[in-house]
């Protein structure tokens, strides 16, 4: 399929994002009126950088509130039409979105709106145009796709056909099914876009929190595989308004629709089936099985203490660079006091996921547009396989310790022997929780999903005390790998530097034990106030002796359908803090109930190793 | 009447939002529960501590899910009860808010709901306490106040009455005029928010966009009053749940707050007139009657030219400080090369009203808690009146010239005489704008409203080539004082400073004279493109000689059902830029239709004077 997208969709100016969307392989672009009004590029100037970056100019978009209306009002519009295709021979355009109308002037009647229409694509035959007619989720009298196709078959001339776009249709929960009785000729255009479940009014929702599919909870490759069904051959076009994407790098945008675009052919195929082809899907993707590693970095010394009060053991060290390996069951955690001090001292700075086959990993990302990492370090290091998601952290693919693949614990020499790991109640990495950028929360959305393969599970917003965050969850369908997307809010005070906190949590199969041994070694876990547990006890009958114990050792809990949650946390050193879990039953949370408690006894203490 | 706030509408821990709120002069608080769960403060800690800052602890909220259920829902209910009531005692606190349920186990039974009311508060009356019932707008059987009322009503019980909140009832759009028909003493509280008008489910746009009375466009001015005429004595209490508030410094937040509510009791005076009293009123608002001038902080010879090319002549000069003075019909402007350079360049720093009386627009600022600049500046300077806005723009109240009062011009010597200056175009000045950072926009909005008697316009939202930019004016009834308020977004790369652009806006009585001048003098106006005029050609009928003559001179061009309104800029210099306007007929807006072309036309140009 041919890919396109609307310039409204990117930042910047004309110049730039017909640049960007270039850059990143579109084959085509929508021209957002708007954006070539301010523009000082003349119409010829867009046709000639367009053809220069391989860009078709797929439609000229919207002319607006054209249909159904009184004679004089039919005038103008075709007055203003005649500029529009002055304006579109120019560009060398020769498809033109015409939205349904909104216009208090709109009369509800569907012989009169076919009626204009066809004289106005008879106006625009004779400039070659087609007319690409949209029902708006909003419009005054025609605001749904099949409203639109019947106006559309009464109009009855070969330039005028339908646009359809996936906003309009599921942000009112049309049932796309009835797009398969359109035939595909008649389609002239599909843009798509995703959105968020938002509850607010539809004209609302779309000017603001549209996103690229897969960012959201439509189901664009339904809506996508029924159209392909008719046998349409237009391209598939991203029009996204969205109040962050305005404001974000246009170059990265870009990309980062494009990796949406990638990804949604290959759902495409997986709905459509056999019926659909010219779908390009990128190698499957290949779900991790857990967690390898963490590596957190950090000066020597200043981690030690706190891993080996909860029972790790400095099991390795790295041949060729200051790195240590603490372990315990299989949750391993590398202290590479080699990188580059962060001004806010340590840092989450990778992760290492057990793959299947880390090199289809690898080909799986890149072909998703995730930057790929040297394959090398250093000479006498094993091949690493390895992709940055977009908050910069490093995500390795690995097999640790399997005789089929070299492992990247051979770069280690063995301190000590790994069953010694095995003393404490540590099993296991639970999760990692990663605080992206405000601006590249949809990004990094879509990386785990689409790159790796991981679930969304509900979005949330947690209280903290100086602003509200966000948090969504992505794992893979057994639990083996979870990461917690979190995304701070801009902060209008000093203490905004705080928000970059992240975390790795280890499950314990004795949570209790873990905390008794963590204080008996004389560390400090974050001291939860006991007006929580007096809560605690309003809400839940949890009887005195359990009640004494989660006071006594800080411990936090939760409950759900499934099961229980308990779970503490040591004092922040940095931008990172460790948490441990205990999952009894089958608890799916993370605890988000507590997200509110654990933040203000976060920002209640003075931070240890800050810059 | 007592003041009161909910501590969930300010930011911070517990102890920063009781040191703010009694910072900020209130009389007592309502404590959030959320708020003392996550502290580190003893309930016995909260109340010393509220006791040491004058307040009282008004309310302890909120209390939910009670009412209305099977009968082993109930029992845990009065266990969680007796759970907050132990709290409360802790608190000294004697009153408990309930919400109407939410729950899906909630049965829509009023007798069932009435009757479990009561047995609370019989619980409660053991204590001390009182149970205010509140219908939350997405209750799930009780969702408006004579609803509740009719339960309060059927459990009769001493100890139970009725909180009411005005965004629960003019978010629905329910009438307040039944309020009257409620005894004032079974009104036990009452909860005071404002929110903009958004299209939005109820929840969503509570939870997030409630802001202070007058911020929004809700009359609770109007609810007030009803609730007041029926003999309610308990505190006016401000309950806002706002993204922007969580995030900004709670004292000043708290201040804010306050200068709601004391422009909140000024307004239900004048709403309830003689029935209600107790009502506290600063002095009345002096309505300024135009502009005296504006204040640019600027090198010397930096703004010379632009002004001079404007027909500005420079008529004085500052006795003691290095100011000049230049002006054109009314139109003053300062330039002031004394002042802190700014690292951007130069800058709007002050604005002068003309006022009938200046000291009491002083007395007016500063009853609603505006910090009063010092009155005297140099040994041998005419007095000032002047304060400063949220944005940190000082604005000096006037009396140019007149025999009844010492004039600012005093301070000048005069180089020319002022009757030269009416040799050009521009009469006076139209407006200036200025951009607010983004957590101040409300709080400016409140001190141009409450304290110079502005009255808001629409709110408008700007496309700019980085972001949407938010706007709303706001002016005097008759036009002569205009302020366009701008918030800029947040900015998610390099060029993010250039959006604290400020303009002043001066008046031409012929636009054409004026900018053939401009340009005669070789100075430049900001370029506008040729698409936007091929554009005006489709959009208007003009003729051929006005369209050649908007595109010749940069000239851009809107119309209303008024009038007509033609407006150019000049360049950027530092963080200002100059708009010539004229006004034909009626129009009443500021172009923003054009604001997007204006935008980009100036992200397009290289800055002059920039740090």
């Amino acid at each position: 399929m041919r890919r396109s997208i609307a310039t409204v969709s990117l930042s910047g100016s004309l110049a730039d994002k017909l640049t960007a969307i270039g850059g990143a392989g579109f084959d085509g672009v929508e021209i957002f009126e708007n954006d070539l009004l301010v523009s000082g590029l003349s119409p010829e100037d867009v046709r000639r950088r367009a053809a220069d970056l391989g860009l078709a100019i797929e439609l000229y978009q919207p002319f607006r509130d054209f249909e159904a209306v009184p004679p004089d009002v039919l005038a103008d519009g075709l007055r203003r039409a005649e500029h529009k295709f002055a304006v579109m021979e120019r560009l060398g355009a020769t498809r033109m979105l015409v939205c349904s109308s909104v216009s208090p002037a709109a009369i509800d009647d569907d012989a009169l709106a076919a009626g204009q229409l066809r004289l106005l694509a008879e106006r625009a035959a004779e400039h070659g145009i087609r007319i690409a007619y949209e029902a708006l989720a909003w419009g005054r009298h025609v605001s749904d796709y099949f409203h639109a196709w019947k106006i559309v078959r009464m109009a009855d001339h070969p330039n005028l056909g339908l646009c359809l776009d996936s906003f309009h249709i599921l942000a009112r929960d049309v049932d796309p099914y009835a797009i398969r009785t359109i035939p595909g000729d008649k389609i002239f255009f599909l843009q798509l876009a995703d959105a968020p479940a938002l509850p607010m009014d539809v004209l609302h929702w779309s000017r603001h929190y549209r996103c690229f599919p897969g960012q959201g909870d439509l189901d664009v490759a339904g809506l996508v595989a029924e159209v392909l069904r008719t046998g349409y051959d237009g391209p598939l076009s991203l029009e996204v308004f969205n109040d962050i994407f305005r404001q974000a790098a246009s170059m990265r945008t870009a990309q980062d629709a494009m990796r949406s675009l990638i990804a949604l052919e290959e759902q495409v195929g997986v709905r459509a089936g056999a019926s659909v082809t010219g779908l390009t899907s990128p190698p499957p993707p290949v779900v991790p099985s857990g967690f390898a590693f963490a590596e957190l970095a950090a000066p020597t010394g200043a981690l030690g203490g706190l891993l080996d009060a909860l029972g790790f053991v400095r099991v390795g060290t790295h041949a060729g660079k200051p790195v240590e390996l603490w372990q315990q069951g299989t949750a391993r955690v590398l202290v590479n006091s080699g990188s580059a001090e962060s001004p806010d001292g340590p840092a989450l700075g990778a992760i290492g996921l057990e793959s299947p086959d880390p090199a289809a990993s690898v080909k799986r990302a890149e072909a998703l547009l995730s930057p790929v990492l040297p394959r090398m370090r250093g000479p006498h290091d094993a091949p690493l396989d390895a992709v940055a998601a977009p908050d910069g952290t490093e995500v390795f693919f690995c097999r640790t310790a399997r005789p089929d693949h070299p492992s990247w614990t051979d770069d280690f020499s063995e301190n000590r022997r790994s069953a010694d790991a095995a003393a404490g109640e540590i099993t296991h990495i639970d999760h990692v929780a990663l605080t992206q950028p405000w601006h590249h929360f949809d990004e990094a959305s879509l990386f785990y999903r689409s790159v790796l393969g991981l679930r969304p599970h509900e979005s949330l917003e947690l209280p903290d005390p100086y602003g509200l965050m966000r948090s969504r969850a992505v794992s893979t369908e057994d639990g083996a790998v979870r990461v917690a997307l979190n995304v701070a809010y801009v902060g209008a005070h000093d203490g905004s530097h705080d928000l970059a906190w992240q975390h790795v949590a280890f499950a314990s199969r004795d949570i209790v034990a873990t905390a008794r041994r963590f204080r008996a070694s004389g560390a400090e876990m974050l001291s939860i106030p006991a007006n929580y547990y007096d809560d605690l006890e309003a809400r839940y009958d949890l009887g005195a002796e359990r009640r004494r114990l989660l006071r006594e050792l800080n411990l936090l809990y939760d409950r759900d359908g499934q099961g229980e949650f308990l779970h503490f946390y040591t004092e922040t050193t940095g931008r990172v803090f460790l948490e441990i879990v205990q999952r009894v039953g089958d608890y799916r949370g993370y605890g988000a109930v507590n997200a509110p408690v654990r933040l203000a006894a976060q920002h209640a203490r003075p931070r240890r190793g800050s810059g």
